[in-house]
């Protein structure tokens, strides 16, 4: 991760731990570490906070499609990345059901692109995310749903939640 | 491409065309040689006919998200290749507009996963794809619906459909 | 329900309980006879085997939106039902978590509508249909796709599976 | 119509027509006079903006499921209403392409449903909708999400846009 910066709000005074804040950057860092796809990808971690991240990435040559724009898959691998990491962040292994993924306007080589995910919703074992994509314009480049179904695997099972 | 076998049905006798094949192959070798993307996943395309395409990859370790497991940007690409070549085999330029993808099973590292795509109805500008792919064992791995939009720009403008 | 057929091939000989079918049969009877709205629709049941469904209604002149086709959720509501009753039909309450819809073909006041339900997948805890829905001309005017989720409560709790 | 308010920010000095709010007002007002089951549903318009709406509703026991609790189709429509309304505010008829809706929370007879709808994003031909609607608790029970697009027929062909 690269130096997350804490959502505003999260000042705390010297001394106390803001459990949601450390345990959502601890889960992230983690899966980052074994997260290939989003390395090759060039994923930064911008931010994180409890149910929320923001990604970003630039778009390479080797990443186009059949008519030389960014392939369909690459906007979706952001998002997703950022989904799955803002819905982990509680502390529970928690996995991606069913996703949706619209293209307002097409991706070039050489384009900023920025995921901000946060949920929108949850009910008892599923969370309900939404991630906006823009480019360096701010224009947005992609809109995708995403709903997650939350195991009952905890991501660190031997040190409990704030290690 | 990688020697697709005609769609059965599709025998003609020698010295006629079956231009519906002939453009549909032409298409997705145009497609192929720029889609850098579809080279870099490793995926063949197996099979082509008007508005279906089977296309298949092998899943490597550089492909896994923080579980170990294949990200889901990978079988979402692999599915997105296959409605891309399937919907633009018409011959006219047609791209994506809201696609989605469930995953009713996981992914790993030496998978071989089969997309197949085929389009389950059209309308006047738009196509309706449906994307099944199976693993190794033949079990699904994912359902992906595609919609897509039909430009008005023919893949070969200077040629005409059939040359 | 107004009469099922059995699905082809599930003739048993006389005296042996076909469980699977007979628990469909018996989960979809209960849950009509509290579908209000289903009721309201018009629809009929007209077949029911494990994990499919094919279900019927007429579009009514007040069933239209401010175009005076067919509104959207008439033929979502066809489609949702057909797909409650399919991914039910195994004994335990499941319930729809995310679902998709897309309309090739504009729907009239009446058109006779069919909806064909059935499963795709299946994994621990989720169900993945699709919903096929044409005309009395076999025209494709709907594409339906749900993801359920199954509790753990049975429909009929106190009488075990086959009562 | 029930008497539309404003959206905030378009106070407009005496005598000077706000031409997008008074287009988007007199598209609504034509689209409920047909629209049969928007009124059925008991659906008010109680805001409408350029390519906004809200909507609301009171459920009623006869728009029950097998389960007693609002059947899927009832959220689908009052969402997609606030979506088709939001999404012709513009003047050329626009219809729906591709529809998705979560269902977060649970729906009760007597449950009094907001639905808001906007825009996200927009292209050539296609308009990106997001609707969320909330009960009078202020739960969020439904998320939806539409891809609408334009005609090129105007809702108001031989008066010109602002008669």
């Amino acid at each position: 991760m690269t130096g997350p910066r804490h959502a505003a709000g999260d000042a705390t005074p010297a001394g106390i731990h803001n459990d949601g804040q450390q345990l959502a950057e601890r889960v992230v860092r983690s899966m980052l570490a074994s997260d290939a796809l989003s390395r090759w990808l060039g994923i930064a971690v911008v931010e994180i906070a409890p149910r929320r991240s923001t990604c970003r990435m630039t778009v390479r040559d080797e990443m186009v499609n059949g008519f030389g724009v960014a392939h369909g898959g690459i906007v979706f691998a952001l998002a997703d990345s950022a989904f799955a990491f803002a819905c982990n962040t509680h502390g529970t292994v928690t996995v991606a059901v069913d996703n949706t993924i619209t293209y307002p306007a097409a991706i070039h080589p050489g384009d900023v692109l920025t995921a901000e995910a946060g949920e929108e919703a949850r009910s008892n074992r599923l969370g309900y995310y939404r991630v906006v994509v823009t480019n360096q314009h701010g224009a947005v480049v992609a809109l995708f749903k995403g709903t997650a179904y939350r195991t009952q695997r905890p991501h660190f099972p031997d040190e409990g939640l704030d290690a």
